[in-house]
């Protein structure tokens, strides 16, 4: 059998696996009839929210392959079929995110009712919702470039799918962060602080809203993200594997460089699905105890994934092509470099966001001199974490580089990328358990459920801020290999500062994130402040909601409807700059082609430093007032706890939406850039 | 007499106006004996730390010193004179700063002593005091430069100056910003927030270090910045006139080309000369014709300046080159775009931070939903207003190019700082006001003096965000020059970012802003923290402080030295970073002289966005303050008011501290890449 076709198995074998796991969740419990109730109507909200989100998107998609099309037809570089790739792309795309999100909202009360009997029980129905997720992205992604290169044999074309996987991807982070931002930021304004009552607390009629939020954005949102990173670096790994010249066989043919991304990623959907057998506890565990079964499955999976990408490669350059044993090892040192560098920026997002460590703890710390002090040392903080991401992504790209050339920058990625299956579940896991709690809270289920959901939860936090960290990482090395394969399309020689126009470029690229980041920022802000006025109003309107009388019930839906337009109204115009801009400069006589690679670089350099700095801030503000509620400086109720819940807010949208967009932002211009790369001024 | 001794002459010129300046000051009333006795204080406090920061400062530059001396004798390549010209530059900048603050201390009582008699009086006094700082910074800036290209006809050893004064320049900027912020955020929280006493009460200790804090951070520090670029900016343009191949003239010869910069900015100082005298004000005045007032004066020099410009390159390129009217109009229109974007930078600048537009307006009317909501908008806001000035650089180097070459974009920043005599006299005006304002307070004089010193010291708050803006603008302007000179002198081909090394040298380059801005708001957190514990000690145990007894002190000098500490001990990491980064680059073997290119622009690219950022941000957070103050959503003493104050808590380091410390940051590193680049690996 050869390289593709086993790609294909490894991709149905991964979606076998995603139904096994789908089936594990939809057999479990679903508990009371009050949780099935708040279980449909947080289904209701996301169901509805992914349809009209979706239709938006369908014009978007249907424009952009006209365009695709047409470019076809007139022009001799570009291929028609470039525009089928990129519909095949947004479909699975979209696809996915459906999937993913629809199996996460089934267990949110899933997972509580499992909560009721054991915390192992419960993990095991959360751990298995995002599996399902993971699994899905990893099985779809590796079949749809599979199918594509057999199909067309082309990097080009191939490279639509990534292009379409990327729009819907940003619009699905940018709508579903500004969702799910809008209902937590206004919702906890207009109930913790205003009205105070607590959290998750069914009087306060954002409540459903925040809940769908937490799967329309963490979930739909960062699946479509990985799922472009996934096929973005296969595909920049396709696109350079012409570079690789001390690769070649004795015959002259590189093919083995094409199949070898796909290999590589079939070993790590192995490795992945193995690694999930290994994730659960026992019953008397801590957070301590459960954050090490998630590790350990994601460790034994890079593992296996390390031993078997060895086989594979000495399979293919070895065996199959005969380029000796140093070769092999290059090859494999590219894929090592990158699975480690993956994991080595994740811990460091862990140490500078999770409450056991000195930065998070500082933060806390501050907060008996107030909110202003912990805002300026949380940002301090979320700065000084970029160091060692940037320092490893520096490395990574240079031993890489020097293994395999640029096409090693890309294999870099795809080993990074590899175990995607078993990381992306271990994130997506994350909301679960937070609706599980909320469920919990709102069916006024045994409060030790509630405790069992909470664990649950804290661990969620870590692993969506590690999982964070590792989305920007895998984005940047994809994005420098997706920068390499349009300097390769567009026959760019080089992209060179001392040319003005490529400086103007970088300049532009640079100020994009700022931009884009701005927009979203005031999108949440926007969106929020909506939401704060309705939650006001219908405690102010509806009788006996504010006491909690019993049978009054506060009309979730208008809020869901906020959100939703919200979410629609104000993903359009950042989404749009992202694609535009680099076109527009690629068009422009006096920028054109090489200030195009001057945009990706600058777009790349600030995008990913400003994406630490927000997500790690906002985790860390988010972990230092749970350390708070933990008990330090005085806990719950006190001042330093006020303070340290408007870092909390500020940090809200700092790492669920504005920071993780940004992933995609630069993965998209630079993927945009591949694909119009031919009709650009040299 | 030809163009070296013109500049000769304007820059004595200078010297003699900034006496003149001084003088009139120094003949205005001193006040009451309390307030020489405030005033006294302050002096005491800035002359100490300027003392101890030189002191520090000294044993930096005679290492420093010692290595240019060595590398001078030991290589060929580089001429120990260097040595020589950095120690000028060292003690030139230390002595423009110390004069600028020393006559700014002793103006702040006697900006407070003519208020007791009228508006304008005030105006003239405190502008005077903004006078000497701008008029000595040209003078010695161009007087400096001038006689050592005179004496040594050599670009190379000439940066060795540029490089003395970003040194001092940058530990003034990051000292001093330090300094004035860990007094003025560790006051507020310890007096106006904690012991809910009003601003500048003095009974707050850290009241008299506050006021010192305000000449050496935003007097002598932004002096020292100011001077760097306007060095800077000449110097690129002696390095960069051997590429301006269109000008050479039919003898062969560019000797012109050198003169060119000294002689536009010898016309500069003489239309900001001329533009002082325009500045002054009726008694009725209101903010609006206060400011228009400054406006006309930096207007009027722009004119002037730009009428000026044309006759010397008239003089030099038509009459004595005989190149033609042609090149006549494309190097003036260098000069008018260097002008026009500057003004354009400061407009903008303006629009973003003055609550008489909607984006503070917007700002404050967050202030309803809490200190988070505030904080979001703000960092949004900041974020957005890096768009015009980007924009309007970029264009300005693609249209300097297009005109002028590389040479162009270096004249074109020797335009944009041409009038810097009168910009920055309106900029280093603003502390003085705000001093006066706060001896009126400690000096309990009458409300109508108080309200008088408001009025001027709002107007301060202005011409500093349009300054910070400006000095921005002006630095990136300067450090691309000095990037291009940097090629130059390295003979780099390209810098090319489709090699590895550069694209590692760039990431490093954008991930040094973020690194450094972390370390110094790290910085004011601590000190800020040392000064809020001193205050609460000094109002627990001196008894009778806090009800304000008569006869009872507060101990401000202690609270003076923990400023002068935190800063002493602040600056020096920071500062060490922006010196041994570029050097470190350049002499990896796998980096090298290419990487150092890509790590100036990365620098550059992350570095002006987020000064800008933070500069605009910081200055908005304070206006809407102010607006609420001025009695908008409630006024002061409501919820509103105290969000507020969160918002400009936290901008305080983002404008005052990391922010402008920036502009020095991707200065001095493009300069170190110039005086070192020829020890590095190619």
């Amino acid at each position: 059998m050869d390289g593709l076709s086993l790609a294909i198995v490894a991709g149905v074998l991964s979606l076998v696996f995603a139904t096994y796991l789908a089936n594990r969740v939809l057999n479990a419990d679903e508990g009371t009839e009050r949780m099935k109730e708040i279980g449909a109507a947080i289904q209701e909200g996301a169901n509805a929210f992914l349809k009209r989100e979706y239709t938006v998107l369908a014009g978007f998609v249907l424009i952009v392959f006209a365009v695709l099309l047409a470019l076809g037809y007139l022009r001799e570089e570009q291929s028609p079929e470039t525009a089928i790739a990129y519909l095949v792309g947004a479909v699975a795309s979209a696809l996915t995110g459906f999937v993913g999100m629809r199996i996460a909202v089934k267990s949110n009360m899933r997972t509580a009712a499992a909560a009721r009997e054991g915390l192992n029980k419960a993990l095991r129905v959360a751990f298995s919702s995002g599996g399902v997720m993971g699994t899905t992205v990893v099985g779809i992604g590796l079949l749809g470039t599979a199918i594509l290169w057999l199909v067309f044999e082309d990097a080009g074309i191939v490279a639509g799918f990534s292009f379409g996987a990327s729009s819907i991807a940003l619009f699905a982070r940018v709508g579903g962060g500004i969702y799910t931002k809008a209902a937590d930021v206004g919702g906890d304004l207009a109930g913790k602080v205003e009205a105070g009552i607590p959290e998750d607390d069914p009087r306060n009629a954002a409540v459903i809203a925040d809940n769908v939020g937490d799967n329309v954005g963490d979930v739909a949102g960062m699946g479509a993200d990985l799922f472009e990173s996934y096929v973005g670096s296969i595909i920049a790994a396709l696109a350079l594997a012409a570079t690789a010249t001390a690769f070649v066989t004795s015959d002259g043919s590189i093919e083995n460089l094409y199949i070898l991304p796909f290999l590589i990623a079939s070993v790590g959907i192995v490795a992945s699905i193995l690694g999930t057998f290994i994730v659960r506890t026992g019953e008397t565990a801590n957070i301590g105890s459960l954050l090490w079964s998630l590790r350990r499955g994601i460790f034994a999976a890079s593992i296996l994934a390390l031993i078997g990408s060895f086989g594979a490669i000495y399979w293919l350059l070895e065996i199959e092509s005969s380029l000796g044993i140093d070769k092999v090892w290059q090859m494999w040192g590219a894929v090592a470099i990158g699975l480690l560098a993956g994991v080595v920026i994740g811990i460091s997002t862990e140490y500078y966001t999770s409450y056991e460590y000195n930065p998070t703890k500082g933060i806390a710390s501050r907060s008996v001199t107030g909110p202003a002090t912990i805002i300026i040392t949380g940002f301090a903080t979320g700065m000084l974490s970029t160091v060692i991401p940037l320092v490893v992504i520096a490395g990574a790209v240079l031993g890489a580089y020097e293994l395999a050339g640029v096409y090693g920058i890309a294999i870099a990625a795809v080993g990074m990328l590899s175990t995607l299956g078993i990381t992306l579940a271990t994130d997506a896991y994350g909301p679960v358990a937070d609706n599980a709690g909320a469920i919990a809270e709102q069916a006024h289920l045994d409060p030790e459920v509630r405790e069992r959901t909470d664990a649950l939860d804290s661990l969620g936090n870590t692993t969506a801020a590690t999982g964070k960290g590792f989305a920007i990482g895998s984005a940047v090395l994809t994005s420098l290999a997706l920068m390499a394969a349009y300097a390769k399309v567009v026959n760019l020689e080089a992209i060179d500062l001392l040319e003005v126009s490529t400086l103007v470029g970088l300049l532009i690229g640079a100020l994009m994130p700022f931009v884009f980041s701005a927009l979203t920022m005031e999108a949440v802000g926007r969106a929020a402040q909506d939401m704060v006025e309705e939650v006001r109003r219908q405690f102010n309107e509806i009788a006996g909601l504010r006491e909690g009388k019993e049978g009054v019930r506060a009309e979730y839906a208008k809020c869901v409807d906020i959100s939703t337009k919200g979410a629609l109204r104000e993903m359009i115009i950042p989404g749009l700059l992202a694609v535009i801009v680099p076109i527009v400069v690629g068009l422009i006589p006096f920028l054109g082609a090489e200030a195009v690679g001057g945009l990706l670089i600058g777009s790349i350099a600030a995008g990913s430093l400003l994406a630490i700095t927000m997500a790690n801030a906002g985790g860390a503000w988010d972990n230092a007032k749970k350390y708070i509620e933990a008990g330090a400086h005085g806990g719950k109720g006190t001042d330093e706890h006020s303070a340290a819940v408007v870092g909390d807010t500020v940090g809200d949208p700092f790492k669920d939406t504005s920071g993780p967009s940004l992933n995609i932002l630069i993965k998209l211009m630079a993927i945009v850039a591949v694909v119009f790369g031919s009709t650009f001024v040299s």
